[in-house]
């Protein structure tokens, strides 16, 4: 017989830590130390100064080298140090986007785009703050279309130097960290040209401020102000005219210019070495889909343990009223979203390792590249969306109390609200997603005409059991009925659950597909139309893959666990998460006849009986995440409530014992009529 | 022939100024000067020094006066009252509540819960401002659950006193508006009791801080702090202990104690006295519906602008990049809340007229007072969410420039957040509507015993083509086969529209009733359960009825428009509201037989063509809210995003024809490939 469902919380603890488990305590410890807690409370100003102070204990820890060549006191541990870095949310989101800014973008870049002597030069004072540096590349007239941007480069041989210029307004460099008032380098991303060439966008390495901070000749900017978030981060804009670099100040990686203004790259097609270039900063990606997750946590851990103490109404219970977590509602609101955590989570492990692979050199092709890129872009949309809706959803079951700044929710929710434009635009990430996955299909089918791609379709419409007439739907459905039971049996193995995933992306990808197939023939305006008309379908598509994958991380992830009791429960756990899925995405199970009206409509009671399950699990599965009252810094998840009703459900007692307690109106009429009969 | 789609501005703003039109303008007026504006930016304290002098401005303006009664200088006028605040959210959101506190529930708790003495007494300071005041309801312990308040009042005939207590630190109340600074003032509720007998909450009058602004004995509290948002109310604690007020400061409407401390009120009942007595409060729920209406109206205005200017991506055309809001993903985005806007608003207009019938004496029998309250009740949780769902939307639509609080969607986002948790939680408000609907249908059946109503939901599923077995479906379906446009042409019927709404509420309710059919017999755990397994389904009753309520409505408005053109656009974007809905719920609708899975295919398509409809017509339909530059106070608003890229326009075409313009290296590659040839 099996172990009764229980969790063992320091072992599932353990594996939640995953491969760098000893980094993401340290890391904890860091942030759970005072001067490194949140500081959303203070004036911009003051914000700004504690975290940069904060940023200067990180370089007294020796945490921020991780990455970087052992020359420069580091180990060339990526993976490593983007799990350190993801666990700086529990200090202050701001901390952690500007330790982003500084060790993962701009140190990353001069680490990845430049060369051994340019490491030499900018590297060291990078790592150790002594040049506190600007990522420049987005601009006020384009955020995520970061090919089309305005600033120019423009080789000058008579001098041997780079001239950076600002056209026009729209292209000054706009939202960057470091630049409003920290920044003294930063590396900008800006058209180069050469001999009259315009050869796409390169990286150049450029002084911006002098030793007192002020600006250099030709550099100008503005600070960005207030935001919704991030008080922190010293955010602004950047506008550079004819500032002059040396020769040797581009990145030259990808791309190198001789004394003599000649061009020449590594990789001949434009198009491939700019997206290669870019894919070095794949890392911001891979770090901002784990930071979303820690957030996600800790909202979950402050509700959860709220909801299993907060008690409203009176049950049947006379005298105590019920605790939230035993609503049905509240239950439907927040356990859900445990289930998405717990998936993001293990899937965000298999990231990390790829990202490690392909960053040590273990695995790293062209493919290993793209894939870890594909990975990254599917998963950040999800984590972020995930972390800035679960951290909303925590807030409204706190009630008021979840309005208080005191009890952080209201803060992490406002700091990472930006984490699903920044990076790479949500919606924009998902459509290069779709993109790669339309590829895969038409790889896959290269060899096969149109026809046959149609054959294709039908033969995979049969296999799969999606028919449109509706009769094979109506088979199910004369075989399901009166099972209701059964079913739900079904839904819960898990591989009708993967069948069910995976039948929606494949289908999804093949009407696409099919929809797409014109537009390599079609006239431009046509082919935009016709893309354009798809666009939704696209992004979805691109979502249910990213789905996919979390279910299928979640479901390895569950041979790993030894304990029987915790298991049983995460299997619970996994199967609340694919079925939510399912019953999200329930239309399209039933417009494309996957599931019959009979067994979708046990789809929400399963879920309801799985909740009612999971209920009494929920405290020890967010305990498990590890984050305790230090890290959480909230009052309602630190036991006060229980404490006030302790208080409270003592006094009533006595009160109710006492012999000139008072009665209540309600009773005296209830008594009064009961004479009266 | 019918005349083109087109909005006639003016004419449509006319129309959404609705009955208290001159009220609204004015306040929009003065809500536009610049001391009006929003103080977001401020830190905490200069935030509510600024909006106390806001206050000072609405007294010194007089609007302040319009519901109270005539010897007060007001007008009695509660509809135009009501109007007129709900604007004062493109003030500043912490002017509406610090407003909404001082007249809306510490003045109107005075007015309709006291006596001609008592508005005698309390009711000119109230008003002038000479006393600020708190409403001191919410406990620590309790939010919504009003009824089990635990602070007391009780009668001592001794001294013809009441004395308030607060029994322990639960009982203290929470989250009061005016109770960190300012409140002189609160009208308090708590347990009255009196010999020995406790008759439930009532609200009493009691001087809190002397003339220096000092607690007066026995009263204690604290400062809330920084909050998610509303920086500019000071939100507090409050605790009492063995305070002594006049028997006469008991506001004795609804329950009255005589000096010998006979208990006696109009209204037997505990329970109806009690819902009695709060649903004079209702005018909360009615502007705060109305305001988080006005909100979404700024934020999609600010969004719409700037998705109408901004370009992003090249597409078809070489040179000029597309506009955002020509991209469908981002027309699905923006355009089906535009069109929740709209619905809401027109029935946030049958709402405010009810309200003021019942408040003016008009049509105020108790039916008219109960659907008022379950109106409000089902209107205000679809009303906020609305608010903060479309904010955010906003915000992401408009990328890292969203996020700047110059463009001010985050700081209406965080300060509309506690919205949907406070005047009534809207998962609690919403169960309050489900009872409505459940007391409705049982009474409309309650001469039918339990087996007439299965009989009548067995008929009704014959009536209305639900059929279980799927049978129905497939004629349906066969009848449909092939004919995607006629399905789509009849979805665009209102009558199916109305037909499709309606069944879902009605199916909801009676399914609920028969499940809920054994509570009444059962034991109180077993109702529990009962009632407990079926929240879930309660809430979303309650959501369907408020949303098919807001459809009607919005049809109806529809015959109020003259403009044909006008009339014809506002149609589409109705059905774009009724699909959007069906869409929502499609798998509700699949499930129950309500539509084909051929039919329900037609659904997402026919929105993406009335989303690429109504395209042209979103600025129209944005401006025709009436708020400009002068209320919008968003930078990315103001028309500086054309500027901005006219500028870089200009200056790429001299580029271009300039004889040393910078060729690019694709086209260079591109030539000699043909050459190559």
């Amino acid at each position: 017989m099996n172990k009764p469902a229980s969790v063992n919380v320091p072992q599932l603890e353990r594996i939640l830590l995953g491969r760098w488990a000893e980094e993401r305590v340290h890391s904890r410890k860091l942030a759970a130390r005072d001067e490194m807690g949140p500081g959303n409370h203070l004036a911009m100003a003051d914000h700004r100064q504690r975290v940069r102070e904060q940023m200067a204990a990180l370089v007294s820890d020796g945490m921020v080298t991780a990455a970087f060549p052992e020359k420069f006191g580091g180990k060339g541990r990526h993976g490593a140090n983007v799990a350190a870095f993801e666990e700086l949310i529990a200090a202050d989101p701001s901390l952690q986007v500007k330790a982003g800014v500084q060790w993962g973008l701009f140190g990353s870049a001069i680490l990845h785009l430049g060369n051994e002597d340019q490491h030499e030069a900018w590297l060291g004072s990078a790592i150790d703050l002594q040049v506190p540096g600007c990522f420049a590349m987005t601009e006020t007239g384009h955020g995520s279309d970061v090919a089309s941007v305005a600033t120019t480069a423009e080789y000058l041989p008579d001098s041997d130097e780079f001239e950076i210029n600002t056209p026009y307004r729209s292209a000054w460099k706009e939202y960057i960290g470091n630049a409003a008032e920290d920044g003294r380098a930063a590396v900008v991303f800006a058209q180069l040209i050469t001999r009259g060439v315009r050869h796409g966008v390169h990286a150049f390495y450029v002084p911006i401020r002098d030793a007192d901070g002020e600006f250099v000749s030709g550099v100008g900017g503005q600070d960005d102000g207030l935001k919704g978030g991030l008080g922190g981060v010293d955010n602004g804009r950047l506008h550079f005219t004819g500032v002059r670099v040396p020769r040797t100040n581009l990145l030259d990686r990808y791309g190198r210019v001789d004394a003599g203004g000649e061009y020449s790259s590594p990789i001949a097609s434009p198009g491939r070495r700019f997206f290669t270039m870019l894919g070095t900063l794949v890392q911001g990606r891979v770090s901002l889909d784990g930071a979303s997750i820690v957030a996600a946590k800790m909202g979950l851990a402050i509700a959860v343990r709220y909801a299993d103490e907060r008690r409203q109404f009176a049950g049947a219970d006379p005298v105590e009223e019920k605790v939230l977590l035993d609503y049905q509602r509240h239950g439907r609101r927040l356990l859900p979203r445990l289930a998405v955590t717990y998936a993001a989570g293990f899937a965000h492990a298999d990231l990390l390792d790829r990202f490690d692979d392909v960053f040590s050199g273990a695995h790293a092709t062209d493919e290993d590249r793209q894939d870890l890129e594909t990975l990254a872009a599917a998963y950040k949309p999800l984590s972020t969306w995930h972390a800035i809706d679960t951290l909303q959803e925590a807030r409204e079951a706190c009630g008021g109390a979840g309005y208080m700044a005191e009890n952080r929710l209201v803060d992490l929710r406002a700091d990472l609200d930006v984490y699903v434009t920044f990076e790479g635009d949500n919606t924009v990430l998902l459509q290069l997603v779709a993109k790669r996955l339309l590829a895969d299909y038409s790889k896959e089918f290269k060899d096969v005409d149109l026809g046959g791609v149609a054959r294709y379709m039908a033969s995979q419409v049969v296999d799969r059991g999606v028919n449109r007439s509706g009769l094979r739907q109506l088979a199910q459905e004369l075989a399901d009925s009166g099972s209701r039971r059964r079913s739900a049996g079904q839904l819960r193995e898990a591989d009708t659950q993967r069948e069910l995933l995976t039948a929606r992306v494949e289908t999804m990808v093949a009407e696409l597909a099919g929809k797409l197939r014109e537009v390599r023939r079609a006239a431009a305006s046509e082919a935009e139309r016709i893309l354009g008309d798809n666009q939704d379908m696209l992004i979805e598509a691109a979502r249910a893959h990213g789905e996919l994958l979390r279910w299928e991380a979640f479901t390895n992830a569950l041979d790993g666990i030894e304990d029987d009791g915790t298991r049983t429960v995460l299997t619970w756990l996994r199967d609340l998460y694919g079925l939510s899925l399912v019953e999200k995405h329930l239309s399209w199970y039933l417009m494309n006849g996957r599931l019959s009206m009979q067994r979708a409509r046990t789809v929400g009671s399963y879920i309801n009986r799985l909740v009612a399950r999971l209920r009494p699990h929920a405290v020890d599965l967010v305990d498990a995440f590890g984050y305790g009252d230090e890290l959480l810094r909230a009052p309602i998840a630190s036991g006060a409530e229980a404490e006030r009703q302790d208080e409270s459900r003592e006094y009533e007692r006595r009160r109710r014992a006492a012999a000139d307690a008072p009665v209540d109106e309600k009773v005296l009429r209830a008594r009064a009529k009961r004479k009266a009969r």
